[in-house]
């Protein structure tokens, strides 16, 4: 079915503990995409400069990824820059140069305005409410967010909270956003704000998913070494709301199916700098992964010896 | 089958967010013996101080576990004192008093030497060696250490690596035993050290099995409140051997199914201060427990709607 995300299209340079790059391609709805677009078909919207180059449009493309929402303007495209240190996920922020992404008004293409899953990026959440507000009768609306909304934009936030399926945050985002620091006191603290479903990351711990009276514990994949975070969450959204869409389900059995998916995604956009690793895996790579997740976790009160 | 546990039985002073004891009944062995005792016959070997009350060893004896291994002492019991913050789960030391543990040199009653499961809760690696000498020919040994060993003894410590089948850690002593930060490389490293398997417990966020070529991701149970997490990972350990040995078996799918019992054993310790949890629980409550890890942790490709 159809997915609409809605986000940013960045040129990244990022320095890890296994090198460098310098502007390359990334962006929240570039990982939630291209991820995404192994299950289904993705609708894209999002602003680029003038200097964007061609080719990254052009991959994206060859995903089945429809462009129709992503605009060329006059200037040039969000840069982000970042380093991740040895022991911590989290990323230091270098530099951010919003340039054409600072005036980012969504404005969905008549085509997109019947799209069944929607995905919300991290962008400011008034902005998440307009593009809300421009399609029909989703199936599903899930959204993302970040502590600089959590802090600055509180009461906006919270009105588009009221108006979401699903909500995904890591676990420092639930705790600051609950003012809870046990996550499952956090959890439902959060749920109360509006959205029935919480998906907590948790980084090499895996992530959580409450749905109402369920919950579902989804493992990490056992990485010997996380090449690049970056990406990792909105490849885990791509991961699970491509499954989800693929699946034509909203129901609580697809939803920890699709929680696993986004976890392989995840897994996989962090082997390699930028989207290298996800321009390379293949259907059948996602298969014996998620096989691998499932071997991971299966036990029973009976074993065969 | 038997199981033989020798270690520390203490009377422990604590303090947590929801209150505070003043020796109350603690100890390595005491919280392993216990947990262990809802799955098979446990012998126990340790030493307490002519102040010990009777009336715990009155309840060690009423969960069938067999004290002739523990010898009283002139002097006083192990005391230990410690504090809980509200966030962290570890403990801050405030005060430890050997007194008759400072010369425990632990003996074999000869009923004991046939002993099918072993474990050493966290002594001197010599003495765990000495056990293991007493011993005529177990079917699977596991040990406990710490920091401290780690940091003193290691030599000691490297040598009685190399005696035992199962190693449990948490995951800062598996970094600060193996030198690498990431989980699953210092996994290797240790198992490079002579266990064959390794339990890495995480917390809230779990513990790991790692056998061989094999990886188990167990969750954590999830919990509201951890009231007083002294005694988790001794309880984890008395799940998961005694779950064991009641098995019968040593094999990769009877491990999975011990490491999940020692998770539900782990999770009942810390919700009341001491052992008055584990003093309440019944083999009904734990069926239960087991059956939430099923429901936590399930996943299908093919989800019934």
């Amino acid at each position: 079915m159809s997915l609409l995300v809605v986000g940013s299209v960045a040129l990244d340079s990022v320095e890890t503990p296994f090198g460098k790059r310098e502007q390359t391609l990334g962006g929240a709805a570039t990982f939630f995409a291209t991820s995404a677009s192994f299950y289904t078909q993705v609708r894209a919207v999002a602003v680029v400069g003038e200097d964007f180059p061609q080719e990254h449009l052009n991959f994206l493309a060859s995903r089945g990824i429809d462009l129709s929402g992503i605009a060329r303007e006059k200037g040039k495209t969000f840069r982000w820059k970042g380093r991740y240190t040895f022991a911590l996920n989290e990323a230091q922020t270098l530099d951010t140069q919003l340039n054409v992404f600072q005036s980012f008004a969504p404005v969905l293409p008549d085509s997109y305005r019947d799209s069944d899953y929607v995905f919300l990026a991290n962008i400011h959440p008034e902005l998440q409410g307009k593009v809300l507000d421009q399609v029909r009768s989703p199936k599903l609306t899930a959204m993302d967010t970040m502590n600089y909304w959590i802090r600055e934009t509180l009461p906006q936030l919270q009105k588009t909270l009221r108006r979401v399926d699903v909500l995904f945050v890591n676990d420092a985002e639930a705790r600051q956003l609950s003012g809870e620091h046990n996550i499952f006191v956090a959890a439902k603290a959060i749920m109360a704000m509006g959205p029935k479903r919480l998906v907590i990351k948790r980084g090499e711990y895996g992530a959580l998913l409450f749905d109402q009276g369920h919950m579902f514990f989804c493992p990490a994949y056992p990485l010997t070494e996380v090449f690049d975070p970056t990406g990792a969450g909105d490849s885990f959204a791509g991961g699970f709301m491509g499954a989800l869409a693929q699946s034509k389900h909203t129901s609580h059995g697809f939803l920890r199916r699709a929680m696993v998916h986004g976890a392989v995604l995840g897994s996989f956009a962090v082997e390699r700098f930028s989207l290298d690793r996800l321009r390379d895996i293949s259907d059948e790579d996602i298969r014996f992964r998620f096989s691998e997740f499932q071997r991971l976790t299966e036990f029973s009160e009976l074993p065969v010896e």
